[in-house]
């Protein structure tokens, strides 16, 4: 199984691929891919497809995990999310992956133990999980921390479901 | 020039293709995709694409005209025209097809002459320009009017840029 958990943003997305062996589980592949204000929405998501159509033909990604939709800040932010939430439905169907929707308290739980923690708790958790994230800027350092949660919650799934 | 209009919905997406060639404008494929609320909406995704990007190949469509995005009914609704939004982003980058987003008050003056026109008036204007359009089901009617509508207005916007 190889699973790449993804959380999407239209400057920055964070990304994640594990993958599982042995019993043993391994984050083999994590960063983000950055994109511009000044490139058209349509640019982007193009860029996006072509990223994670890479990372998945690459590695032979098998399981995708994303965050549910849910309503954020504002109706923009929000369908604009949605771009990118159907690029990664397309590329599930398009590469046969299981496909897992993580609720935002689902993911919480399964990294700190409590549905409700905060932004800063998952960030110490998975700061503490994987030292190496010290070397990433702050600015992209949330979403890749996010996604490597979404990571190991989807991890998780697929354990439970076999 | 080849344009494709595309009324998108997660059960009818409305479509017309008109060619313009030595000054003469003809709408010489139009109909839609029906689909099922039992399959999944990646599912969904996946066939429009499939859909969408055989008609472009087919007819080697240039342009494509859509609806600018505007706040529906309900943020549900919202979010799933998102999804085949992006879609459409998506095949207008990877075809490198010039894109239009209208306005639905330029389409509606586009096609009756009148912003504020109803439903029933772009439709009573769309049925005497296109008889044919009497032999299609009266749920799917107005998804192709619309696309139509949305062709003959994109085709306005590419004569204007001229």
């Amino acid at each position: 199984m190889i699973l790449l958990g993804v959380d999407p943003g239209l400057l920055v997305t964070g990304f994640a691929i594990a993958r599982v062996a042995n019993g043993k589980t391994a984050i083999f592949d994590y960063g983000y891919l950055g994109m511009q204000s000044t490139e058209t929405v349509p640019a982007r998501i193009a860029r996006f497809y072509q990223f994670m159509t890479e990372k998945i033909v690459t590695h032979k990604v098998t399981h995708l995990a994303i965050e549910t939709p849910f309503l954020g800040k504002n109706a923009q932010s929000f369908i604009k999310l949605g771009y990118l939430r159907s690029i990664l439905y397309l590329l599930s169907e398009q590469h046969a992956l299981t496909l897992y929707e993580l609720a935002p308290c689902h993911i919480k739980q399964a990294v700190t133990g409590y549905g409700k923690a905060s932004k800063e708790q998952v960030a110490t958790v998975m700061a503490t999980l994987f030292p190496a994230l010290k070397t990433l800027g702050t600015t992209v350092k949330e979403d890749v921390t996010d996604a490597i949660a979404i990571c190991m919650t989807g991890l998780g799934r697929a354990a439970a479901s076999h």
